[in-house]
């Protein structure tokens, strides 16, 4: 070999200039070493005094500020290691740590370490979800994943797949509906098609809306069934508006139902919603990507009667169940091999057909992703972990917290609930000292609406704790406290309800 | 607090067999050392095993003995901290080491440690790249990482997102020239618009078909413009289809150019395709999701020549510069916020508009998903490790190994090239020494097309390596190798060539 005969000094000196393109370029123990001690970093800044309440939730900078501290430029070199070590150091202490015990913003709040340590398997190996040759344990793992969610569901077979997020879910079921009934709009498009119209509430994620415009559908073309007080979408209204529909010369082909509404969490009456897609032959889709998760729960699964009937169930176990960014499953009761005649190009260079193997195990053909992560071993190795079991144990917890904020909330002056939560969102108005019993002025809505933007921006300098607010329909900015992370005890409730009152109090 | 009280043996019984629900149910020192002990395995198993060539690449097991080794069923309880660090360990042994110098099976091989440090923290720090109030750090992330690509490409402004996979920044282009020319597709949908068409190359990625398909467009409508004996789409045959769709009363409105085909490496010529671009006013997209990483290299970069004359260009670091699965950037020549307008629905809960910082850096809303996982972190720590030049070094050294492989399979017998490579896929034939001189025999195609599946099944069964193969229009199976990993040497390369000899010698 080149490198084992003396150099002359020209070529001596040509590689200290330059490295020999032929030899690997990378130094594996320099980079295990360096990946060590990020470990390191990573598990004090984020896991230790990110989920600690003496340390911040937030950092907060102005962006101007932020920007300068992180020194984003890319350049032509490279940097030495214990700088790129700083790097990792400032990213994880400016960034918000969304597993704090007062991280109450999203519903992706909390951590668990037997999902993060399936995470970093999964993003070392590195594979991609389309054939069994390259994923062979992930092939079949996804396959006994979504078994397991669809015994849940209701299911003793069906179909299904991982895909980035709800938001692909649920433009998934779209497809899967209009292919069903217009099969030929794969190849044909919809032109020659009658116009196709989808229903769903008002209070439904908005990607149903998304995915209508995306998929040539139109926004228009999702018509907003009533709610009542509570955000459930009305059925005898649904079967109105499909009739109404119909007779405007449209094609109804999807209802979209929410189990566990954004805002409200409100679990759509999924019997009969299924009786009025019986009647009508329409796919029934559940957008459970929040409230699914009750379905691991005995006690609180009733708030999904009926989901058996639907043919799709889009479910996150990256909210409820902290499998981690991303792991969202569309669930489906076909059993034709709809997912693949559906999205199939028949890739010859991917999915040879005279490979060794049975080739139905290459299921990357059912995607619309060519290179598709691997979201099911997180949640499979946490499953093995705490056993559904455990994961029921998350869900009751969740419900547990929320009836403890309600009681307290009741209890306390200046808290008022929009109404009874029927999942674990808990929406309430902060009402401070000044405004209280002045419900009838003129400017009382007007003032009120100033209220969360306020708390929020104190709380969001100080760093002392997170939670989301906003408007909904004619009603004013409210908060939305989302508890249902498994790390929180009754103590972080009680800091969360005595920080509004610190920092509301004076308004 | 009610733990310090001493408890009756009913509370003391009721804490053995159930949690009290009101108090955190992690055990965080448990985690933590669960997390470090899984690390260790994970080092060792796929980062120093995996990366050896004394390992195997692949352990290879049949479908049912491998679901019986990974014991995959979901049961209601949890197991113990070893059981579970035991299968950490089996999802390592039996996953293929895509990392490993001997993957040469597509096109995301390799590993990079500072690339892999961002992932664990990406992970980690598990937050939602949708407004800053959550994701700071990587708002201003994202951008800066984008701008630096784009700058690659030759513009000094314009916009991008990173998408999940270089079919979903695909199809975003699509709906991006759609909305261009239609914007009340968005609202009404396709069925007052005239029938839209797309041009691609035959060699074009499939998902142009699976996007028109999902768009509503129609996979009919995607006309596939002729290629030359190298792959690259002939831009006179673009400008006559063109005319001809037209005349047949469709609508072009985009043209998706690939810059290196999946299985050849074609670049189409580019500055050619926009001139027929600008004289019918179409979009034109360069799907460069393979080849857009050339433009690293300043010996290279020729290839792409003309990049800058695109509205749009997908690229995905993950390939080629090992930024790790996914990390695809969808870039935008627009300064009119296109992505924004075309994808917006303005949720209110999510993007506020009273917010006490400047609402523009809430990019959610030029999203087609809600949650979006942090796939900038990855790319810009190695970036920031390694710099400019050193993700053009391994783009150099990809072409240095191809010409090493090229030239020894010229002096070999028995290895076929379909034509000089122009990218980094060496596509060829093995003859096997029973087949050479017989090209004249009738059943010669026959033949020679079950000799890669042979050798393929071989070399998975033995594990010694993996690379593809398959047929390309009459062309029938030849081998792909992908030999772009930056922890590969020409050793690897020679063992390469014998290896295929020693498999398919017999045959």
């Amino acid at each position: 070999m080149a490198d084992e005969s003396p150099l002359s000094s020209e070529q001596f000196l040509g590689r200290t200039n330059e490295r020999d393109l032929n030899e690997p370029l990378t130094d594996h123990a320099e980079g295990q070493l360096f990946l060590t001690e990020a470990f390191k970093i990573i598990v004090d800044e984020v896991l230790r005094k990110g989920t600690d309440v003496k340390h911040k939730v937030c950092e907060w900078k102005e962006p101007e500020e932020l920007a300068r501290l992180l020194d984003l430029e890319l350049r032509e070199t490279g940097e030495p290691q214990q700088k790129l070590l700083q790097r990792v150091r400032d990213v994880a202490k400016y960034s918000v740590k969304t597993s704090h015990p007062r991280f109450f913003n999203q519903q992706f709040a909390g951590m668990d370490y037997y999902s993060l340590a399936g995470r970093y398997l999964t993003e070392t190996l590195n594979t991609n979800l389309f054939t069994y040759e390259v994923a062979p344990v992930f092939v079949l793992m996804e396959t006994e994943v979504l078994r397991g969610l669809r015994q849940l569901v209701g299911w003793t077979e069906g179909d299904g797949i991982f895909c980035p997020g709800g938001s692909a879910s649920n433009m998934y079921a779209m497809n899967l509906a209009r292919y069903r009934l217009f099969p030929e709009a794969k190849s044909q498009g919809l032109y020659g098609l009658p116009r196709l119209a989808v229903f769903t509430s008002p209070e439904s994620h908005y990607s149903v809306k998304k995915g209508a415009a995306f998929l040539g559908i139109g926004m228009d073309n999702v018509i907003l069934v009533k709610v009542d007080d509570g955000g459930h979408m009305i059925p005898e209204d649904l079967d109105e508006k499909i009739e109404l529909t119909k007779s405007q010369g449209a094609v109804p082909f999807l209802v979209s139902c929410t189990s566990g509404t954004t805002v409200q969490g409100a679990f759509d009456p999924l019997d009969r919603i299924a009786d009025v897609c019986d009647k009508h032959k329409l796919w029934m889709h559940i957008d459970a990507a929040w409230g699914g998760s009750v379905l691991f729960s005995k006690q609180h699964r009733h708030l999904m009667k009926g989901a058996d009937r639907a043919n799709s169930v889009a479910w996150n176990p990256h909210k409820m169940l902290v499998a981690g960014l991303q792991c969202s499953a569309l669930l489906l009761k076909d059993t034709t091999n709809l997912l693949k005649h559906c999205h199939s190009t028949r890739a010859t260079y991917l999915f040879q057909q005279d490979k060794f193997y049975d080739v139905n195990l290459d299921i990357g053909d059912k995607s619309l992703q060519c290179s598709r992560k691997v979201d099911c071993l997180k949640l499979w190795l946490m499953w093995k972990a705490v056993g559904s079991a455990g994961l029921a144990e998350r869900v009751d917890k969740a419900f547990v917290h929320v009836r403890y904020l309600v009681e307290q909330m009741k209890k306390r002056d200046g808290f008022h609930l929009l109404g009874e939560p029927e999942f674990v969102n808990v929406c309430f108005w902060f009402i401070p000292p000044s405004l209280r019993g002045k419900e009838g002025n003129a400017d009382y809505q007007e003032k009120l609406a100033k209220v969360a933007p306020t708390i929020k921006e104190r709380m969001m300098k100080q760093g002392t704790m997170m939670v989301g607010y906003q408007p909904l329909g004619n009603k004013v900015n409210f908060f939305r406290v989302i508890a249902f992370s498994p790390l929180i005890s009754q103590k972080d409730l009680d800091f969360f309800l005595n920080e509004i009152e610190r920092l509301g109090n004076d308004l």
